[in-house]
C-alpha cells in the first residue's frame, strides 16, 4: 500500500495519453501501485481478483506501446480487465464495478471507447480482432489490433477457428497468448500439454542434447567445433521454431515464451515486434494472482474471492451456518449419490468444476467425471457420444454459456433422443457479471427442440427429484435448469422420487386467479399471493388466489392447462428467462389452439439486454419480484395496495 | 462396368460379415465394383458424389479390419458414407436414397445399427467418437472405436476442441483425417496449410536437406558415412514426429500421411495400428471423385451433381431458361451490385462460396469477400469485428448451420447492436438433405434476442429491398432468412428500394379471414386463398380473405395487429419454421397482450424433426402446401371442398 506516500505515479495518471508521458524505467513501480490499487478496491468492493493481477504488467505495457483508443486491444474473458479498466478513466468510478448503474463487470463498447469489444464469453477475442485487422488492412488505416487471451481460452474451439482463418486472410494482428495454466480451474487438454512444451523448450533442448550426443559419439564434433555447434544450433533452432510450432506451421509468426511480468522486457519485446506485418503470436508466461500471496497460492480460490482483508487474506463472508445450500452443491452431492446408485452415470462440465460444483464428484470417483476444458460445443457431443454407448452423462453448463452448444443440442443430442440430462447452472438472472452472462434465453431457444423435456425445480428436493427422474430408462435428452445462488431449504437431502414427466404441482387451490410459475421464482409468487390475499382480507374481500408450479416447461400439463382455460379468467405467468417464447407464450399457445380466452400476464425478462446489479435489484427492475408480483395481482383482483 | 459379368463380388455381399470373409488379395477388385455400383446408381438417383468416391478404399478397408457394428465407425458429415451405406445391408433399398421414406441422407442410427451417430452438420466425429471411446474404456468392452474426418471439417472448431480433449481423457480412439484438401469448395486456413506441410514432408525434407548441406560444408560428413547418416535421418524423423506434430504435441499418435486408395495398404496400416493403447491419427490422402475423370477434375461441380450420364459425365438437367433465378443467385449478384455502390460492404461465408453463392463476389472483389472456412462461430464474430470498424459485413450461413452460431449471435453481435447482416440460406424446408437440414428454429430461436431485426422476403425482389435496406446506416443487426431453391420471377433485376422496418405490406384486402404470412410460402397462400375464394363463388358465397406478407418477425407490424385484432375474427399465420416460438407465437402473443381473442391458426413445422423428401412432399406433410392452406380456409369460412 502507498497510501501513505504523496506522489503516486498513479495519481497523474487517468488515461494511457498520461502513462506514455512516464520514462520506461518508472513502469515497475507504477504496477506496483496499480496492483496495490487493485487489491485495496477488489477487498473491499468484490470482483474477479487473480485474472487481474496477472496481467497488470501486461496491461501497462500495451497501453504505454500501442496508441489506444487508436490501437485496439481485444481482451479474451473481461475478468482480467481490471488494471485497462483503472489505466482508462475508469480509476474514480471504479468502486462502482459490478454495481447496479455502476461501471460493467466486462468490457463494453458503450461504456467506453477503449473496451473495444464484448467480452464476457472466452475465446471470441482472436476472431474478433481478426476482423478489426482485415478492417484496417482494407481501409489502410495503419491501426494496430491486439488480442489477448489466455490459455485457457485458446481451448475454445472459437480460438482455433479464429487461428485457422488469420492465416489465410491478409492481416497484422497480434496475439498475446497468456499463459497461466488456468482458466477458472486449471486448463485441460492436448493444447495445455504443446503450450508446455513450447514453454519449457524440452523439444528443441532435447533434439539438441540428442543430436550432439550423437555427433559426439560417431566423432563428428569435438570440443574445437564449438562455434559451428553453436551455428548448427541456430540453425535446427530456427528450423524447427519456422516449421513444427502450430503456430508458425500456421502461418503465424510465434515469439516467446517470454515472462509477462518483467514489464520493461515486454515493452521492448511489444516495441520490436509492433511493427511487423502479417499475423503474430506473443507467448507469455504469467501468473494468475501475481504479487499478492494467498492468490498465487491458490488462484481457483481467489478467482473471485468476495470481500477479504488485504493485509491477511482473511476472506470477509457472512457465514451463516443456517443458509441454505447453494443449488450448484445440491447439485453436486447429488451426482454422487446417484452415481452410486446408477453405475451408467458420468458428470461432464466444459472448465467449470469449481462453479458447477461437479469437483465433489471429480474428488470422489474422478474417472466418472470429465472437465473437458472450455469447450461447450465438445462437452454436449461429447457426452451424445458416451450416451450412444449406454453411459448416462450429466452435463452441466452456465446457462448462457450453453448458447454455444445449441446446434450440439439439437443435431448430436434431440434427433435420436439421447438420454443426456442437461444441467444448465446460473439460469435466469445472474447478478452482478451482467447482461453477457445472465441465463436469459435457455427457456426461450430450447422449447422449439422437438424431443427435449424441459424443467425447472422450485427449490432443492425438486433438482433432486428431476435429476433422480432424468436418469431413469427412457427419458431421452432432459434439460434441468436452476439458477445462481442459494436454495430454499437447509434440509435438503430428501429421499430422492420419480416426477411424472410434464405434470405441474399444485402450491394452493384457488378460483379467483392463478398463476403459473416455473423455477424457484415460484417461491417469490407464494409469498405475493399471501400477501395479496392478506390485504384483500384487510379489505373485506376474500380472495382465492391458485398457484401452480408448472415444473415442466416441456411437454407442458396440457390436462392441467384445460382445467385452467376452463375455469379462470385471468392467468398470471411467471418465469425467469425472456417472455418471448418461454412459458409465458406457451401457455397462450395452448390457450389459443385450444380456444379459451383467459386474460394471460406474462411476466418475464424483457426483449432487451438486462444489466448489471443485484439479483434482487434486477428482479425489481424487470417486475419479478415479490413486490411487483404483489402488484399485478393486486392490480388484477382489484385491491388496493 | 461389370453388369455383364455374372461373377460380381458385390453381389454375394450384404453386410460387412461377407466382406471380412473375402481374401485381402479380392478387395482391389472390390472397390471398382463399389465404386462403379456408385457411379451407375448415383447418375440416376442423384446424390453426395464426389465425396463418397473419394473414400471406397477406406470404407472397405475399415469393415474388413475392424468388426462392425461392434467396433464403431463415425463418420464426419454424412456425404462420405455412400460406400458405407451398400456395404451395410442398404445396397437394394439404394435407389430410395434421399428420396420420401427412403434411407435416409446422412448416416442414422435409428436407420441402422452400423451407423454410429448423427453426422449432417461437420466436425462433430471426433467429439462423438472420444465419447463412445471412453465409454468403452469405462466398460471395459474393448470396442474400437474410429472416427473418419475430412481436412475441411477439422477446420471446425468443435473438432479443435474434441482432439485438445482426447489427450486428457484416457482412450483408444482412432481418428482417420482424410485429407483431400477440400471440405465443399477448397479448405482454407492454416490447418491446410499446416497438413500439407506435414504431407508433403516439406519440413522434415527441409531440414534434413539443409541439416546435410552443412554438415557436408563443414566437412563433417562424407560419402562413406552414409550409414550413419541414415541412422541420424531416421532419428532426426523420429524426433521431428514426436514433438513437433501439432497431433504428437497433443499427445495423440500420428501415422501417415499415407495413399488412402491403396486398400491393401490400408488394412495393413490400419491392422498394425488397431491395438495400440492412447488416442492415434491416421493421415491418408485422398482424392474427391476418385475413379471418375470428370468428378477428379472438378469435385466442386461434383459434389453432389444431379443425373448425369455416366458414360460421359454430361448432365442431366431440365434447363429451363424461363426458371426464375435461385435465391442464393439473387443474393449473390445483389451483393455485388450493393458493394459497387457501398465501399463498407464486405461478404463472409463459413466454406460455402459455392453453395450460398458469394463466389460472385470472391471472383468479381476477391479482397472484400472471405471464405472462413467450416467455422460458423467465427464467421460471426470475425464479421462483428469488421463491424466494429465501420464495415458492413453481410455473414451468409445455412439456416441449418448458424445454429452453430447462437451464442455468437447473441453475445458478439446482439448486445452492442453491431450492424451485422445475416443472410440464412435454406431456411425452411430444404427437401432430400432431410432432418439435420432443415432451417427449423432460425425464426423461434432467433426471435427472443433483443436488438435484432428479421425479416424473409416473398420474392427476390423483396430479398434486393431487404438486402438494400439492411446495408443503410443505423440499421443495427438485420437477419435476412430465405429458402433453398428458386424464386418466384425471370425478372429479379428490380431497382431496390428501402422497406419500413417492421411494416407489413398488404398483399389483398378482406374482411372475412386474414392471412399472415413470413417468406415466400406467402405465394402458396395468395394461390389458396384465390382458390378458396373461386371455390366459394362457385357455391354462391362472397368471400373476401385478406393476405399479409408480414415481411418482419422482429419488430412485428404492430400498427398492423392492432387493426387486425379489432377487425377479424380469424387469422391464419403461416411460416416455414418451427410453430412453437415463431411467428405464430408473436401473434398470438401480441393479442393476448392487447386484449384481442380472435382465433389463431397457426401453420408452420411441427413439433418433431421433419424426414427428407421433395420439398414439395414435405411440405404437404406438414400442411404448408397449397392444398393444406385451402382446406385450412375453406374450412374457417365454412367451404365445401
Amino acid at each position: 500500500m502507498n497510501d501513505n506516500k504523496t506522489d503516486k505515479l498513479l495519481d497523474g495518471i487517468f488515461f494511457p495519453a498520461d502513462l506514455r508521458r512516464l520514462p520506461l524505467q518508472d513502469l515497475p513501480r507504477l504496477c506496483d501501485e496499480l496492483r496495490a490499487c487493485l487489491i485495496q478496491e477488489l477487498s473491499e468492493n468484490p470482483g474477479h481478483f487473480a485474472s487481474s493481477l496477472g496481467v497488470v504488467e501486461l496491461t501497462v505495457a500495451l497501453h504505454y506501446v500501442f496508441n489506444t483508443p487508436e490501437d485496439r486491444i481485444v481482451w479474451d474473458v473481461g475478468h482480467q480487465a481490471y488494471a485497462h479498466k483503472l489505466l482508462t478513466g475508469r480509476r474514480e468510478k471504479f468502486y462502482t464495478n459490478r454495481k447496479l448503474g455502476g461501471i460493467r463487470p466486462f468490457p463494453s463498447p458503450s461504456e467506453s471507447e477503449y473496451d473495444t469489444f464484448t467480452c464476457g464469453h472466452a475465446s471470441n477475442s482472436i476472431s474478433a480482432a481478426l476482423g478489426m485487422s482485415v478492417a484496417d488492412t482494407l481501409e489502410g488505416s495503419n491501426r494496430k489490433v491486439v488480442a489477448v487471451i489466455g490459455d485457457g481460452s485458446m481451448t475454445g474451439g472459437l480460438a482455433f477457428e479464429g487461428l485457422n482463418n488469420a492465416s489465410s486472410i491478409p492481416n497484422n494482428m497480434l496475439i498475446i497468448l497468456n499463459d497461466n495454466n488456468m482458466s477458472i480451474d486449471h486448463s485441460v487438454g492436448g493444447m495445455k500439454h504443446y503450450l508446455h512444451h513450447l514453454h519449457t523448450g524440452t523439444t528443441y533442448n532435447n533434439f539438441r542434447q540428442r543430436a550432439s550426443q550423437r555427433m559426439m559419439q560417431w566423432g563428428w564434433i569435438n570440443d574445437n567445433s564449438k562455434k559451428r555447434i553453436i551455428a548448427f544450433n541456430n540453425a535446427m533452432k530456427a528450423l524447427l521454431n519456422n516449421q513444427h510450432n502450430i503456430f508458425e506451421g500456421m502461418n503465424i509468426r510465434y515469439f516467446g515464451p517470454n515472462n509477462g511480468h518483467d514489464v520493461i522486457e515486454l515493452v521492448r519485446t511489444l516495441r520490436s515486434i509492433k511493427d511487423m506485418k502479417g499475423p503474430k503470436i506473443l507467448h507469455l508466461h504469467t501468473k494468475k494472482g501475481k504479487g499478492y500471496e494467498p492468490a498465487e497460492k491458490n488462484a481457483t480460490k481467489w478467482h473471485a474471492p468476495g470481500k477479504f482483508n488485504p493485509e491477511t487474506g482473511e476472506r470477509i463472508c457472512s457465514n451463516d451456518k443456517n443458509q441454505p445450500p447453494r443449488y450448484q452443491d445440491v447439485f453436486g452431492h447429488t451426482i454422487v449419490e446417484l452415481a452410486k446408485q446408477n453405475p451408467r452415470i458420468v458428470g461432464i462440465t466444459p472448465a467449470m468444476p469449481t462453479g458447477c460444483s461437479l469437483n465433489i464428484m471429480m474428488h470422489e470417483m474422478p474417472e466418472r467425471a470429465f472437465d473437458v476444458g472450455i469447450a461447450e460445443g465438445h462437452a454436449v457431443t461429447f457426452s451424445a457420444g458416451l450416451a450412444t454407448e449406454g453411459l448416462q452423462p450429466f452435463c452441466n453448463i452456465y446457462s448462457a454459456f450453453a448458447q454455444r452448444a445449441y446446434d450440439n443440442i439439437i443435431h448430436d443430442v434431440a434427433i435420436e433422443r439421447l438420454p443426456v440430462v442437461f444441467c444448465f447452472d446460473r439460469a435466469g438472472l445472474v447478478g452482478e457479471d451482467g447482461a453477457t452472462h445472465h441465463g436469459a434465453f435457455d427457456l426461450a431457444a430450447l422449447r422449439p427442440i422437438p424431443n427435449l423435456t424441459i424443467c425447472s425445480p422450485m427449490d432443492e428436493h425438486d433438482l433432486r427429484h428431476m435429476m433422480y427422474t432424468a436418469q431413469l430408462p427412457g427419458k431421452g435428452p432432459v434439460v434441468i435448469r436452476y439458477p445462481r445462488g442459494c436454495a430454499e431449504n437447509t434440509d435438503w437431502e430428501c429421499p430422492m422420487q420419480e416426477l411424472p414427466i410434464g405434470k405441474a404441482r399444485c402450491i394452493k387451490e384457488g378460483k379467483d386467479t392463478v398463476v403459473l410459475s416455473i423455477g424457484p421464482l415460484g417461491n417469490l409468487a407464494a409469498k405475493a399471493i399471501k400477501r395479496t390475499e392478506e390485504e384483500a382480507r384487510k379489505q373485506g374481500k376474500e380472495l382465492a388466489i391458485a398457484h401452480y408450479d408448472m415444473r415442466f416447461l416441456k411437454p407442458i400439463d396440457e390436462e392441467l392447462l384445460h382445467e385452467i382455460g376452463k375455469q379462470f379468467t385471468h392467468i398470471v405467468t411467471l418465469e425467469d428467462g425472456v417472455k418471448n417464447g418461454g412459458l409465458g407464450s406457451a401457455v397462450i399457445e395452448f390457450m389459443s389452439d385450444n380456444g379459451y380466452t383467459p386474460r394471460v400476464t406474462r411476466l418475464g425478462l424483457p426483449d432487451n439486454f438486462v444489466e448489471h446489479g443485484t439479483v434482487e435489484e434486477l428482479q425489481h427492475i424487470v417486475g419479478i419480484d415479490e413486490d411487483s408480483i404483489t402488484r399485478v395481482l393486486s392490480s388484477l383482483n382489484q385491491i388496493q395496495k
